[in-house]
C-alpha cells in the first residue's frame, strides 16, 4: 500500500471531511497533490516527497519543503500523478463539470478515479462511455459511490445485483435530502402540519438544507442526475438528465429570476403566491388517504425514467421517511420484496465516508 | 482472471443457486473441485484441466475426463487447491462447523475463503482471531457477506463504516426471515390478526419458512450467531453466541423433545398449550399501542448484545416490516438517523447472490 500516490482536488465541505478521514486511515496512500480553486500544493519532484500531511495541510501549505503552484490544468495534474513512482489515484471532491470531462485523460494514464462528483456520470452518455473505456484501456479503476445517496450503499448494491446476474426491474426512491425534508414537513403522514409550502422552503433554507439558491434543489436536476447514473448502471442507455421528464417545483413565473442574491431574495418573496397551488396538490393526495412525495424512478423494462411528484400510501416506506433521509428501493427478479437502503444521503461527513470507503477498495485492488 | 482456481463445497439450496450464478459469470475462475457430502469431483492433476462446468456438473460427473473421489478431508482439499497453478479460492456453501474450523488451514496456504457459513465467524472467539491471523499470514482474503442478511449489504456496510473511522454505537434489527414472518403475521401493525401462535408456526412450517425442526429457529441461536458476527466487526470481543442473553421461544417443557420426526410432531402437537402465554405477550404490547417483535441488538458502548422479544411503536421501521424481510439499522456517530438496510434475508438465490458478489470482489483483488 505504501507505493500508492494520491491527488486530491477540492477542500470544501466534503473535501475537508475527506481529508480528516484520510488523516486517520491506517496505511493511507501518500498525499502528493492537494488542489484548491486557485492554489495547488505538491510534493516536490522527482522524489514525490515529502508528502502532504492530510490532517494538517493548512499549516503544511506554509512549509518551504512543499511545492506551491497556481491552479493546474487537468492535463498537468494527470502528468504529475502519472509520473509518480507507483500507482496513483485522483480523488475529485468538487462538483466541477470541466474536471469531470477530463477523467478519461487521467484514466488512460492509469490513474484511478474516486469521486462524489456526479457530473462525469450523469452528463452526455458519450462521456460515460468514454470514462469506462478509458478505465479499461489504462487498467485504472473508477469508484463513485457518493454520487447517489452519499455514503449509503447504493451504487455498490446495484452493481452487485447486476454483476451477479439479477434482473433489476425497477428502482424508486427519494434521492434528495432537501426535497425529503421539504415534503416530510409539508405533508407529514400524521396530516398534522398546516405549514405553507413557502414557509417550509424558507425554513429549510435557513437551516442550510438547501443550496444557496433553493431553485437548484427545486428544479429536480440533482435528482435527475442521480437517476441517470442508476439507470445507466441498470443497463439503460440514457442520453442525459434532460432526456426524460423532470417535474420542476419552480413556478414558471419565477424561473427566469437571476441567480444573484437579489434574484434569490425576490424568489423567496414571491414564492408565497404559489402556496395555494402546492396546498391543492397536498389536499388532493390527502383525499385519497395518501401523501405527496418528490421521487425518482427507473422502470427498466419500459425504459422509463421519471422525476417528480407522486402520491404514496401512508404506510409505505417512502411516506414514512423522516428528516432529510433518502430511501432507495431496488425491485429485482430475485428479491420478492424490494431491497431497501435508507438513511442520510447528504452532508459532508457521510459523503466523505463514501469517498473514503471507495478509496480503501481501490487501494485494495491496486495493492 | 483466467489464472484463478475455484473449489466449491456444498450443492444444497444455496450451493445449487451459486453454481447457476457462477455458470453465467463472465471471466469466471476455473472450477476445479466440487464436493458433496460423500463425493468429490476434481479437475485431474497435474494440469488441473479440464475444469468442471459449473452449470452442468451433474452430467460432467459422469465424464471420464474428471477425477472422482470420496469425501476428502479439509487438509486434502487445501493441499489440492494450493498446488493449482495460480491463486485459489474456496467457496464453502455448507453450514458445517468442522469445515469452518479448518479455514485457517486454507488461509495459511494462501487460499481465500468466500462463504455464507456462519460457523467460522460466530463460534469461539479464538477461531475468529485465528481465521483473520491466518488470512494475514497467507495473504489470503475472507469474505462472508451472506452470513448476515443473506445478500443484503450488511457486513460490507458495517466494515465500511468501521474502516472509514465512523463510530458505530448501536446495531438493531430483525435478523431472521422465519421470526420476521412469524411476528408480522402473529402481531401485525393493523392488529387485525386473531391467529394463534401455534397456528402461525404451523403455517410457516408448511410453507417451508422454518427449519425442518422449527425449534432450530425458535431457539434464537441463528440470530445470536449473526449478532456475534456483527458485534465482533463493530469491535466487541464477544466470546461466542452463548456469551449473552438469548430469549428462546421454545417452551421449557418442550425443549427436551428429541429432534426426530416423532419429536417434531409431538412439539407441534403440544405447542397450542402455550398459545395463551404468547397471546398475553402480544396483548401486553397492544395495550401500550405497540407490537412485539423478535430482534437482536448490539450496544457497542455498553458492550451489550441481546436477542429476544421487544415492543416497538407501530410507526417504527421494525414494526412495519412485511413478509419474511430482514431489517438492520446502524446507529453511528456520523449518521444522525440510522442507516437502514432492508429486504429478503434468506433464500437460496439471494444468499448465493451475496456469495457470488463476494467472489467477484475477491477475484478483483487477487486479479
Amino acid at each position: 500500500m505504501s507505493n500508492i500516490y494520491l491527488g486530491v482536488i477540492g477542500v470544501g465541505g466534503v473535501g475537508t471531511a475527506f481529508l480528516n478521514q484520510l488523516a486517520r486511515l491506517p496505511n493511507a496512500p501518500k498525499l502528493i497533490l492537494l488542489a484548491r480553486s486557485t492554489q495547488t500544493l505538491l510534493a516536490p519532484t522527482p522524489a514525490y516527497s515529502p508528502a502532504i500531511p492530510a490532517g494538517d495541510w493548512k499549516a503544511a501549505a506554509e512549509s518551504p519543503s512543499l511545492t506551491k503552484s497556481g491552479a493546474l490544468s487537468p492535463e498537468e495534474i494527470a502528468s504529475y500523478l502519472s509520473s509518480a513512482p507507483g500507482r496513483s489515484i485522483l480523488v475529485d471532491n468538487t462538483s466541477d463539470p470541466a474536471l469531470a470531462s477530463s477523467y478519461p485523460v487521467f484514466l488512460r494514464k492509469g490513474i484511478s478515479i474516486v469521486t462524489p462528483n456526479k457530473k462525469g456520470f450523469s452528463s452526455d452518455l458519450s462521456l460515460w462511455k468514454e470514462i469506462f473505456a478509458a478505465a479499461a484501456e489504462g487498467k485504472a479503476l473508477v469508484y463513485h459511490e457518493s454520487t447517489v445517496g452519499a455514503g449509503l450503499p447504493v451504487i455498490s448494491t446495484l452493481r452487485d445485483l447486476v454483476a451477479t446476474g439479477d434482473e433489476v426491474t425497477r428502482i424508486e426512491g427519494v434521492f434528495s435530502g432537501t426535497l425529503s425534508f421539504l415534503f416530510n414537513n409539508f405533508a407529514p403522514v400524521s396530516g398534522a402540519s398546516n405549514a405553507k409550502w413557502s414557509e417550509v422552503v424558507a425554513q429549510a433554507k435557513e437551516l442550510g438544507y438547501t443550496e444557496p439558491d433553493p431553485r437548484d434543489d427545486l428544479n429536480g436536476m440533482d435528482v435527475a442526475r442521480k437517476l441517470t447514473i442508476l439507470a445507466r448502471i441498470a443497463g439503460l442507455e440514457v442520453q442525459g438528465p434532460d432526456a426524460f421528464p423532470i417535474e420542476s417545483l419552480i413556478p414558471a413565473e419565477l424561473a427566469a429570476l437571476p441567480s444573484t442574491a437579489d434574484g434569490i431574495t425576490q424568489f423567496m418573496t414571491e414564492l408565497p403566491k404559489f402556496d395555494e397551488q402546492m396546498a391543492a396538490i397536498k389536499e388532493g393526495a390527502e383525499k385519497q388517504g395518501k401523501v405527496v412525495r418528490y421521487v425518482g424512478s427507473v422502470d427498466v423494462a419500459k425504459k422509463e425514467v421519471r422525476v417528480g411528484l407522486q402520491q404514496f400510501d401512508k404506510d409505505s416506506a417512502i411516506a414514512g421517511l423522516k428528516g432529510s433521509d433518502n430511501i432507495i428501493s431496488f425491485y429485482t427478479k430475485r428479491y420478492g420484496s424490494p431491497l431497501i437502503v435508507q438513511g442520510a444521503g447528504a452532508g459532508g461527513d457521510v459523503t466523505a465516508m463514501g469517498v473514503t470507503a471507495d478509496l480503501i477498495k481501490v487501494i485494495q485492488r491496486l495493492g
